[in-house]
C-alpha cells in the first residue's frame, strides 16, 4: 500500500513514528506529513489566509516526509494535491496521545485528517491511545498494522474510520467493537486567573463525564477494555429533522 | 429573549454588529461573545494549551460585550460556563462574510460556534451571507431576527441550524428550503512560492464544484436565490456503515 501519515501531536512525535516503523517494516511505502509542532484540538480547522511553509524532513540520512506549519486537514489536502506524485490508498492519522472519543472527536486534528482523506474519496484510519502518560505506541502499531491491511481490502461505503485502543497490556485487551459516538457534553469549567498587571484571563478546565452508561458507544467500550472503531461521516445534516422542520412564512 | 451572539469574522465586523442592533431593537436582552480579531476557517477548534484573555467592549459608553482571544466554540463555551449570569435562550452566530454551505460547513467557525451550543443543550442558529464583497447585513440581520423568533418557539430534535442568505435585493428571495449539506469536494490546488530565502511555501486555493446538480441541498437552493436552512448534528458516527461494518479478527 502507499499510506500517508500524518497526526496533530507534530512530526516528532513517538506515535507517528511508531506507525512509520511498524508499516516500513511490513513493505509498504509511507510518506510522512505532518505539522511541524503539536496542533492539537485544532478540529477541522485549515490555513487560508497564511502561507503554508514546508520543511523536507531526514531520519539517518533518508526521507521521512514533510514538517508544515499548518493544521492536520492542511497536512491531508497539501500532501495529496501537491506533495505526493500519487494519491494514497490510504492515509492513517496518529497514533494520538489521549483518547478520542464521544465529543472530543469534534474538536480533534487526528480525528479531522482522517475526515478530510474522506472528503477527497480516500479511505483513512484515525488512531488514538487512552493515556495521556507512557503510551505503548509500539503495541498499538501493531494493532493498526492489522487494521489497515483489514481496511483497505474491505467493502464499505464508509471512508473514515476513528479507532481508539485502550492502554492496557495486549493480553488484557477484550475485544474489538465498531460502535457509535458517545454525545455527552463534557464536565466543563474556566479557571479565572489574574496576570501580573491585574488583567483577568481563563484555562479551559474540562473532563468528561464519568457515567457513559452501559449504552453501546466508544467511551463505554473503550473504558471497558475493547479497541473502538467508529465509522465517521463529513455530512453534518441532521437527516431526521430535515422532515420534521417546516420553513417558516415571513410577511 | 436572551440571546448570545458570536461569530468568526471578529467582534469589531459589521455581521454582528447588524445582529445586535437588530435584536436590541426587538427588546431582546443581548450579550456579544466574540473572538477579538477574525478566526476564520478554524472549525471546531478550542484553545486548550493557552490562556484566554477576556477584554470588555463598549459601544457608546454601553457595555457591548467580551473580546476573546480565542475561538468561536471557545467564546459559546466562556461565555455560557464562565461570563453570562444565566444560560442564554438562544445562540446567534454570524452573520458570515461568506457562505458556509456544502463541506464548508466543516471548516467554519460560524457553524461550529452553533454546534458548541447544541452540545450544551442551548438552540443556536448559524448565519453565513452568500457575498464577500458589500453585503447587505442590515437586510440579511432582519431575516434573522425573524427566524430567531421562530425557531425560539418551534418544537424539534434539532438544536442547531445552518442559515445561508442568498446576496441579492430582498424582492429577489424566492423563499426559504430546509436542505441539506452538499457532500462534493473542493476543485482545491495550492500555489508554489519562494521566499526571498529561496524556501518553499504554498498558498491555499479551493473553489467549489460549479455543478450542484438539481438536487436537494443547501448550495444548489442557494444558488437559485433561497435562504437555505440545514439541520446540524454533532454525532459524526455514519450510522447506516455500524452494521454494514463486522470488526475484523486478529489472531
Amino acid at each position: 500500500m502507499k499510506i500517508l501519515l500524518t497526526n496533530d501531536d507534530g512530526i516528532y512525535s513517538l506515535g507517528i513514528c511508531a506507525l512509520y516503523e511498524a508499516f516500513i517494516q511490513d513493505g509498504h511505502e509511507v510518506t510522512v506529513v505532518a505539522p511541524e509542532s503539536e496542533r492539537s484540538a485544532v478540529g477541522h480547522a485549515i490555513t487560508l489566509n497564511d502561507p503554508i511553509k514546508v520543511k523536507e524532513i531526514f531520519r539517518s540520512g533518508e526521507k521521512y516526509g514533510w514538517a508544515i506549519n499548518g493544521t492536520p486537514a492542511d497536512c491531508v489536502k497539501l500532501a495529496i494535491e501537491a506533495l505526493l506524485k500519487e494519491k494514497p490508498d490510504l492515509v492513517v492519522s496518529g497514533i494520538n496521545l489521549g483518547a478520542n472519543a464521544g465529543i472530543n472527536v469534534l474538536y480533534s486534528g487526528t480525528v479531522s485528517a482522517a475526515t478530510e482523506a474522506a472528503i477527497k474519496g480516500i479511505k483513512a484510519i484515525a488512531v488514538s491511545i487512552d493515556t495521556f502518560k507512557d503510551p505503548e505506541y509500539c503495541a498499538a502499531a501493531f494493532y493498526v498494522k492489522d487494521l489497515a491491511n483489514w481496511f483497505h481490502k474491505y467493502k464499505t461505503k464508509c471512508l473514515a474510520l476513528n479507532v481508539n485502543i485502550p492502554s492496557i497490556p495486549a493480553h488484557k485487551i477484550v475485544g474489538i467493537k465498531v460502535t457509535k459516538q458517545n454525545t455527552q457534553t463534557f464536565k466543563e469549567s474556566f479557571e479565572q486567573r489574574k496576570d501580573p498587571r491585574g488583567n483577568i484571563y481563563f484555562w479551559q478546565c474540562a473532563s468528561f463525564i464519568d457515567d457513559t452508561g452501559d449504552e453501546d458507544n466508544d467511551l463505554a467500550w473503550l473504558h471497558k477494555g475493547y479497541i473502538t472503531i467508529t465509522p465517521i461521516k463529513f455530512d453534518l445534516t441532521q437527516k431526521n429533522c430535515l422532515k420534521e422542520i417546516e420553513p417558516p412564512i415571513f410577511t
